[in-house]
């Protein structure tokens, strides 16, 4: 199959692209290089030291004799996506075309305006060359869990019937997203459903996890393999986060009370999970929503994992608990399904904390890439607006230093 | 009540400043003249003569004696909107400046991306500066009843009360809107109701019907005063262009079966539900939604009032289906709450066949002008992307002239 990949360059793009080419399938992306662009500007970097794209697709020929296309480029210019689809006539499209990061979104008018605008801009360039290129390609759309937000109901996947008044009806499931971030995921997963419907074009909206990792199979044994890892505010998410600060001895910091609950998976499942909606696309027209993630979890229960792992490697770390900079429900009803994968034969690699072992090994090797930046673990970015360090919420600061 | 009105020089915009202005309050407005310039893209003009905003506010200012500020300028630059916010410290923002209308929204991806943009960087814009400079101000911002789609349950303002798999939330009713622009829409009612959540703003999220009508009453006496009215393809809407029609014995045209079941109200309706929101503010942190219309109507129940009001003043017309352009259903359950507005004491002016008789000899006098365009009646924008004429559905050819 010809899967086209638009942000090949970030964690999930370089992850799947490895994936599935070593599965056969004929792999070509691009990028603008944005994601190491954004990282920087937040302070950071990898933990895992990446090397160019150049490098990147040097490395996976040498690997896997595969010479992959690769456009570089920025997708919000239609006629960059228009001459993609004519050269590669790609079978499906993986959109990893979008900023990521909710705290990015967060930092001020610019910002906010960045995130939603780039998001809705690459979306509909691949929506429109699919209408006028091919139509009977498949697009698998890169959503969040975050679209959700946190109901006091449970959370199908997508959709839901109900009875309102004494009468019927199959709704899309109502979004309450968290950050402008999230709510740019919500707009285009309202644009793509309507793409679907207007122009029978078929999607699958994949509403991810949380999702943790340094590595899958395919990278091992050439560093040059590797993706990236971030760990800063913006960039890094919890379990990634977590796993460096334990190697650099800095507590492990969950936000306020700590019992957001979210989905969440390692790495290597996201790839087995975007690869079996690749391989079962659904039919013309069908616009479906996958809700992808192994297994839900309270962030103070994976800080407690993360710390006992990380014990077992002779790493002795703290928790505490941080002020939220963000405003949420720290306490509330979390049940959402994840069937679909299932049915389609998902089978999770293995146990979280499995997972969490080889993390925190790959990360001792990066030790000093993480201490470099150990300023980036404190996030000062607030979703009041303030830019300011969010403390310790008890006081114990000797652990902090 | 100082009001600043953002997108003053459109049909809303224009009228409802001089009902406010008439009614005591200070208003200030902003525009960019965009709406003028994608009627002329479209290739047409509006019926009634506009004159330019400069001569506008010099006759208001002879009418009242008001000398309202206005600032010319894009409210997508931020800079802009913040002087604004800054010189003016509005009490209450009417946000009408978005473009508005779905055919334009579908023309292509240029459109497509355009319409979206605007619309939420202009949001955005208004947002942050409430934030920071006036969070205490009260944001009415007109969204339509096109976002909620047509469901196959009854829909309640903004938000319902369901019990599902056993446990209750009060959420977002699902919006099903049906064109890139009415998406655009609901992705500004989800930024602003997440805007009001984190930053304790206030806000009336405004899902108005299809408005009609040539003038309101502060508009009598005085040509400059008049606001557009369209009946082009993209900025018409249904009984105005059923209205133009009947003046220059045009056969007035539903789409498809007809039978789509809108909201309508008049113009002067629409600026004294306005301005009911505006002088009944919610309180800090509160996003609420009203429904804002005076009645439902089936599209050819209407065009059939147009054909008996105008018959009654001497013009013959006929009602001929034309092929649907949009993809929609042509029959379906539709019952929206709007007992919001009632409560806080909206008066519909009159039946819909007084406004129509007003309307139509409004539009006689201007009879040259829509013959000049007779040929912006029939559209050619189709929601499937081709760009071609759409045809009548009956075979009478001979009155099509």
């Amino acid at each position: 199959m010809r899967i086209f990949i638009a942000g090949m360059d970030g964690c999930l793009g370089w992850s799947l692209a490895q994936h599935l080419t070593a599965r056969g399938h004929e792999v070509a992306g691009a990028d603008a290089g944005f994601r190491r662009q954004w990282v920087e500007e937040m302070g950071s970097w990898s933990a895992t030291p990446i090397v160019s794209m150049k490098e990147r697709l040097q490395a996976l020929m040498q690997r896997t004799g595969q010479e992959l296309r690769y456009w570089h480029g920025d997708l919000r210019e239609y006629e960059l996506v228009e001459r993609v689809f004519r050269e590669f006539q790609p079978d499906a499209i993986v959109h990893f075309g979008e900023c990521p990061s909710a705290p990015y979104s967060m930092v001020d008018v610019h910002h906010a305006v960045f995130v939603q605008t780039n998001n809705i801009i690459t979306t509909f360039n691949l929506l429109f060359a699919m209408r006028d290129i091919r139509p009977q390609a498949h697009l698998v759309k890169l959503g969040t869990m975050g679209e959700y937000g946190t109901p006091n109901v449970d959370i199908p996947e997508g959709f839901f019937e109900i009875e309102y008044r004494g009468r019927r009806d199959r709704l899309p499931f109502p979004r309450q997203a968290g950050s402008w971030y999230h709510w740019s995921k919500v707009h285009g997963s309202n644009n793509i459903m309507f793409a679907c419907k207007i122009w029978d074009l078929r999607a699958t909206d994949i509403m991810q996890g949380v999702v943790f990792g340094t590595r899958i199979d395919e990278m091992e044994g050439d560093e040059r393999l590797l993706t990236r890892l971030d760990f800063d505010q913006a960039f890094g998410t919890a379990v990634n986060r977590f796993c460096c600060q334990a190697v650099i001895d800095h507590p492990l910091t969950p936000f306020g009370k700590g019992h957001q609950k979210r989905g969440f998976l390692p790495l290597r499942d996201s790839v087995q999970c975007l690869t079996l909606a690749l391989e079962n696309p659904p039919k013309a027209g069908e616009y479906r929503v996958f809700n992808q993630f192994a297994e839900v979890y309270d962030v103070t229960e994976l800080a407690l994992k993360v710390q006992k792992v990380a014990g077992e490697l002779g790493l002795e770390v703290e928790v505490r608990n941080l002020e939220n900079p963000r405003k949420e429900m720290e306490e509330h009803h979390y049940k959402p399904d994840h069937q679909h994968l299932f049915d389609l034969g998902y089978q999770p690699t293995h146990e979280v904390e499995a997972e969490m072992r080889i993390m925190i090994q790959d990360l001792m090797k990066y030790r000093d890439r993480i201490e470099a930046k150990r300023d980036m673990l404190i996030p000062d970015v607030r979703w009041d607006g303030r830019r300011k360090k969010v403390k310790f919420l008890s006081a114990e600061p000797e652990l902090v230093k």
